[in-house]
């Protein structure tokens, strides 16, 4: 599949890596192509560069893994041209490190980041997930607990969550993927940073995730 | 111990019947006690019932379980010469039910209910715990999943979060205790109602814990 991811730090390099190494012909999107090159050299699998505009044009699968602070201007340039009618898989947090560690959000509790790239796109399937776990688990939930642990799911649109959950499993190994609702449910996974931060605090690890247990 | 448990709802029932059983002296505050001559009727074992001030002058150990909304006020009319130098368990969370069902939080991210009680009240050494899940999960965490789920402890003097712990492990059989640092940790659990709310109604049930898988 063409996939198309938008931002290209910790979260996108990982996506990318990942994905690529499934075969999939991904491109990358970043303003700052050259701080990508030491990156790229080692890369296992091709990796395509490109601005926010072309990577969503060529993405049939478009990932925003932006800093959330930037999202929306970087989603601006992406174009809604090139997003239009796509599912976007939205991995943003609107974390706030102006008053330093740890961070705050930006935007919470009566609205989230996902709420508002979706009403600026109203013609894209804004589908909030893997948002609420480190980077290397995002793509190998196995190597934690044998992926004996959770995700969740936001979104309007309920055949696009459930082809996000089945490209998620399918090609990440996800077992246990949890839909919330609608993509006002972003307000709770985007909330639960501030307690995931401490978690690291207390932990002495970013390698762990939030299990359901019933 | 004497125990005081401010506030008599649902989660103040579930506890002063639960630490009456294991034969402390419990005392429930309200500002209405005839509203609770049903429950206590059906009570097995005694327990007390007064004003927030005479509970909290009867606890060794005082639980904040009042409506986040009605929490300073009730814990003003409980008084401070009552609570001076004691451990108040803040089991309390600052729903905001306003706007309706789900309910949004009433002071969020940059500040905490947790943290505006223990300000109020600087001789008191504030734990906030058990806000992250339902009552009858409280007291009894081994009816789920044989208590193998995480509750979190945040306080700023750890001699007292020592001592809660000890406590809920002793009392009501935790296993999983996470201290999560100062009280300003209390936004990140308090912050966990947004998606814990989701998770009830996406699970049909509020019998559910998060459990913290490293």
């Amino acid at each position: 599949m063409n996939i198309g991811i938008i931002g290209s730090g910790m979260v996108g390099q990982a996506l990318a890596t990942k994905l690529a190494s499934l075969g999939h012909s991904v491109m990358i999107g970043t303003r700052d192509s050259s701080k990508l090159a030491e990156w790229l050299g080692q890369a296992e699998h091709p990796i395509a560069v490109g601005s926010f505009a072309e990577t969503a044009a060529h993405g049939e699968l478009v990932l925003n893994a932006t800093a959330g602070g930037a999202s929306l201007a970087a989603l601006e340039l992406a174009g809604v041209e090139n997003l239009r009618g796509k599912i976007l898989i939205d991995i943003a947090n609107p974390l706030d490190f102006s008053q330093g560690m740890p961070p705050s959000l930006t935007i919470a509790n009566t609205d989230s980041l996902g709420e508002q790239i979706q009403r600026a796109f109203p013609e894209v399937k804004v589908v909030k997930t893997l948002n609420t776990l480190a980077a290397p688990l995002m793509v190998n939930p196995g190597q934690l607990a044998d992926g004996d642990h959770h995700i969740f799911v936001s979104g309007n649109d309920a055949e696009a969550k459930a082809q996000v959950s089945a490209f998620l499993k399918a090609e990440f190994g996800w077992k246990n993927i949890i839909d919330l609702g609608d993509i006002s449910t972003a307000r709770g996974t985007e909330m639960l940073l501030p307690v995931w931060v401490r978690l690291w605090g207390a932990l002495g690890t970013p390698m762990f995730n939030f299990k359901i247990v019933r």
